[in-house]
């Protein structure tokens, strides 16, 4: 009898899980796992929100859309190689796992604890206390193991990996549809099915390549890409609210240190997280959410301190950081010394009125130091030499292009107005004039 | 020169504004009032993204679309008719503004609090300290009485207030869309742009009709809202979940009660509504999000009464209650008194685990008690009598099936398991056994 | 290693066929035979591109979206049910080739000639002659005779044909979702990817059912089709055309009798056709196109005839024939009647210049004579009672008001203006007045 | 009171008319004329169906659409800068008439009569005997000369040329995304309304610039058209059918010349055609249809000349010749001497079976002889320097790539058999061993 759990998805339409298959039984018992429903409480893209309003999905979705476009490579690849059970499960695992370990606002918060997500990711797959942990080891006591491996790159065949993490990869795919269809920049859309069918493993099952017709969905594939990039995640706003939750957070725990006796956080998890830094236990990392985030800055719109207090009112409405880009201006240094030197004499410290910004943008960066079967590189079949290949950058030159364009944006961001001042003339001047 | 403000929507794509335009850019500086960007932080279909985990989209996004869905509703009616552009603007704001006193997990809040969320979008609209009271009035002194007006379906003429709220609504407009684009749920989609050209006003410039040839568009679109409703907003888990938090708020307004001592909510707003009640100041008001309510959920998996802690834990980690439907079940009365004792000899207080509850799905229901000018028909004009209109319940059997398949469902919810005893089993027995 | 026949569809996206298997080989070359490749010049929807000028798909291209789809309903089928190779391929191959016995415009051609273009599916499937036989011949012997049946509905056990014609078929399923996205009639689009979920076989394996969770989608299908009868199929100047071009065939006809010495088609096959009728050789009767009848048409716009050279003029240059809906018309037969005798007065022919047109609009219509096997039937497993089922008309207020808005139109046609006179008005008077 | 006529539209899904409006009426009169009527017999992307069997659109369909995008430019423009009604009706009017004078199978014609399609539209549009003529002429005198103009880039100002004709006009932005929409090639998707927000006028109000703000939407369509080209435009087999249809056509007017007594062609049109060539009279050119092209193919596969008859079954039949890319192979001359010699051997002619076939894939070059007001370039406002301008293949790298790829590619066509012998080995041989 036919008994199938069904998730309906904006990006993917229908989701299908066979309740009959042990496999898929796994999936969706991890998929009901507190750390995995957490992930419905930290918003995919942070606060780019603030910039794109549809762009609200969160973590819980995108993860299983990565579950399910990895489950579509390894039916691709299982036509032509033989590709065992246990490694398919152990690589649909790893698909819905691996951003299990994020916090709230990812980025940020790595930077603020220095720590990866990918650890926090490790420690949940691997804790014997985790429901996660507990989920895989029912299924097969090596499965834990597996799949932390298979996250953190040592899959093996290399293969394995790739299909989480690499220049092609299930990870990459959904976010790029996800995030292009919730925030209606439909540059970000590409021809998934059709690219899915030009993969393929080189003659040792190994690596994925590409089949020597499948240079075209490439091309559009890294085209939607540098699209998004620089349309959404490198987007001047968002990248400024970024920067002031940053600022934010860095005077948070400056102030927690100062004043032992007042508690800056009245949520429990924050308020280790704000002393202990990255040596808060698990259980607390995980009560961390947006929420938990936005909760706070809620708090601080009333804190004693008047930097936390003006930061956190700025951003929740939504009152951000104005930017310039500095990219081309030469003798920065000097300049940011101006600048700063003009904040302090407002009576206020640059340290929190004044960041530089600096977000990379690549569509496909070739030959990097990392060796081949790394996935850093997409590998075509050569037309002339069967079991050939050569780097997509080599055979088109629109992919040449695209690298050419890829390029590091620096910004500075600054409030419009500061103590009365219109700061934003000031610091076109010092900067551009 | 052309100034425009581009919104980004995955429903209508771009929303634009002329920033050269003084009644535009009256709405732009509504659109950034700490108001209404709280309202990114209340999802549009509250717990319903337990089921359908695209749906994580909020009421900010939500208003915008209604906003966009009444400029164009307004294009087309003054087509035929003159709208003058106060009115129009006043239309306009109230479109964006109608939402704007909604809580968080909107009508439990609303039946827990026995105080509409209309009100407080008045409060919101007239009190003299909010900022979008001030835009309004900025902009006209006249205007937020008027914006209040038409929310309140005074506007005059009728057809002003229809265009927020009847049975042919940019509300409902949107909403259908947008929900239908995000659950995945496809059904809700209908042709908007062909119903938008057969929407008319009748001869005297007074209600919103449908003209002689429109049948077939609004036929869809009462499709598509059976479809939602049926598919979605009456969605049995969905509808469990929202009992259980219902459930949940009120053990804890109790608990509060009981050990004043105590506080049960960390978030200072949340403290105080589980203490005042509706009569919670304003700005307190404003301050309960999704993510508060959230937030103290995950507070009250610790809390030390065992009955909160339970209930917040199973939400929580998506341990949803079980429905029975109990709609065709014959001497519901006794039947319940007897699931109570079976969960009372359980040893636990069965007003928390077991709820009725009843949603009525309602595709379009004609002849109510309301006048015709009250929006509450949909009239269309009749081919032969020039002037005169049919309700298309009358002309359209299609409708009239819609109509009859239309029901109130009642349903029983309880805890698949408690105190170790199956009790979805025992249930069963007693209702439908 | 992967060889993959793609076919990019815009309804269905990538339709892929296998080179290394011989299934998929043997659809590869009936897809390529002279008979197959003639549907190209026959549009799918006839006439109707002069009402929706999108329309201008072939039956070429609706052939292949069946022939996708049965093989979709085959995967769904085959996960309850052994579904043996020969059985899966003969599915296919009738489903690709149901179409293939169409003459241009269909229904037109299939009064006149007084032969179903099933008689001529048939003899091509048998013929020696033919290559489609011969595809079918060398993949299996008893294989064309096996397709004829599925396709004539004698498939052993009754779903091999009801896959291909039934209520719930890839035909029906192919023609809405291609002719809603051409026309541009969005209501037209159904969910296929849920409603293919929701099929099953019966515990016999004998009939195609619907699981009891099936309702919605099915209904929404239904909806579908009563959007497209009515927007699309019976489209009044979609009628009034084909009304016409039965005219001037029969016109044609008739003068082809009279003056043998004159050839009124250039084209040899269609001169068989004008003068032998229903029996001409299969060879000329493959030779009809839509080209072709539209090359005479565009011959007698000079023909010596002059009503045969003035409904071809009209037809061409799209001065069509308007039409009076007399459903509702009381006495209609001596009216008609009147309104010939007013023609003839305008010293013309009524035969050829008033047409009663009856064309049936049905959504669904349950329990004809025929028995259940047929397939007429949407049978819904019943929730309470396993291994029983129900017709969807019993379960769903919204079918029955759908069968109930289902009517036979009665419309008569006639040219606007005829020899100087408004014809409109005079009819009018006549059958309205 | 609203009437509007309204065009469904599988790519614009609704284009509307208004029936109140002079302009709008002479628009629709013009849709109506049989000269445009005509365009619905000739596909726009001719033969290219055999390979994207959805590619069944008509000229027609397009011309509607590029009718509609002019308008929607002209909108856009207008907010700036003031338009006459005269001036803008003259675009429409334009941008719907100007494939007018196509032929069927359009490029292949031109060719091979030695005239442009452009020639042919001129003097429709002027001929005092055209339907089209009249409708212009009794619209406004001068509309016809002014229409004509603006077709032939002598519009005054340029723009209003530029709007039909130009890097970004409205035909190729309808082609792309009609082209894409039915081929199923997604890559030709791009977003036209966010396109659309960044054209403007210069200071001068005379050319069609891009604001600084719209490299990206400039960007992604130009993406767009490379990949439409090197997907679809310049399909290998594609080319090979409409060479094979060139030396079809050839072969005929050839075997015309010879044997006067023996008409080739059945359709009069055709038969002027053969033996007249350019010199046909107009109303016979505008009798000339794809049937009646496909119409003589089907004779000829009877015809007593066998090159002819070869040819004509090839193609019906879809045995389309193969080809070899021979774009790197040096001494071209020499090895298409050997290719003949070899092709002679088999007894048969090789001017009808061995074609060259040049074709240029060109997605945006700059900086041709051509002047700025030409429309050759897309200029876009510099940032930096009020009313200066840049050309984007010197702002964008990725556009820089684009144009890198652009190359023309040459391939060798020929029958994969003929008499008996497997002629791809031998010609393998010949050009790439």
């Amino acid at each position: 009898m036919i008994r199938e759990k069904l998730y309906r998805d904006p990006v993917h339409d229908l989701i299908s899980l066979d309740k009959n298959s042990r496999e898929d039984r796994c999936i969706m018992q991890l998929i009901d796992t507190p750390q995995m429903q957490r992930l419905r409480r930290i918003r995919q893209l942070g606060l780019a929100s603030l910039s794109f309003q549809g762009a609200e999905h969160s973590r819980f979705t995108h993860s299983l859309g990565v579950m399910w476009i990895a489950t579509r490579i390894l039916g691709q690849l299982a036509k032509e190689w033989p590709i065992s059970q246990m490694q398919a499960t152990a690589v649909r695992c790893a698909a819905l796992l691996h951003d299990v370990g994020h916090g709230p606002f990812s980025h940020i918060f790595e930077v603020f604890l220095g720590m990866s997500h990918e650890t926090w990711t490790r420690r949940i797959i691997l804790s014997a206390g985790s429901e996660v942990h507990r989920v895989l080891r029912a299924f097969s006591p090596d499965l834990p193991r597996k799949v932390a491996g298979i996250i953190e790159g040592q899959g093996t065949p290399p293969f394995l990996s790739q299909i989480i993490s690499s220049q092609l990869d299930a990870d990459r795919f959904d976010y790029l549809l996800r995030d292009s269809a919730m925030t209606g920049v439909k540059y970000g859309v590409f021809d998934f099915e059709r690219l899915l069918k030009v993969l393929r493993l080189d003659p040792r099952g190994k690596r994925i390549v590409v089949s020597q017709n499948g240079i075209h969905p490439v091309e559009k594939y890294l085209q939607a890409r540098y699209h998004m990039y620089s349309q959404v995640y490198q987007h001047k706003t968002v990248r400024a609210a970024e920067t002031m939750l940053a600022l934010t957070l860095r005077r948070a725990t400056e102030v927690s240190g100062e004043s032992a006796q007042e508690s800056l956080a009245s949520n429990r998890c924050l308020a280790r997280l704000l002393t202990k830094g990255d040596r808060i236990p698990l259980p607390d990392y995980l009560g961390l959410t947006d929420e938990v985030v936005l909760g706070a800055l809620d708090d601080w719109r009333t804190a004693t301190d008047p930097v936390l207090r003006d930061l956190a009112t700025r951003l929740l409405e939504r009152r951000l950081f104005k930017t310039i880009d500095v990219s081309q201006v030469r003798g920065l240094k000097a300049k940011l010394g101006a600048a700063k030197a003009e904040i302090s004499r407002l009576g206020v410290d640059p340290r929190y009125y004044l960041a530089l910004d600096e977000s990379g943008s690549v569509a496909y960066r070739p030959y990097d130091s990392s060796g081949v079967e790394s996935g850093r590189h997409i590998m075509v079949e050569a037309k002339a030499f069967p079991g050939a290949y050569a780097d997509i950058h080599d055979l088109s030159e629109v992919v040449a292009g695209l690298s050419r364009a890829a390029c590091t944006t620096r910004r500075i961001a600054f409030p419009e107005k500061l103590s009365g001042t219109n700061l934003r003339e000031r610091m076109t001047r010092i900067f551009l004039g």
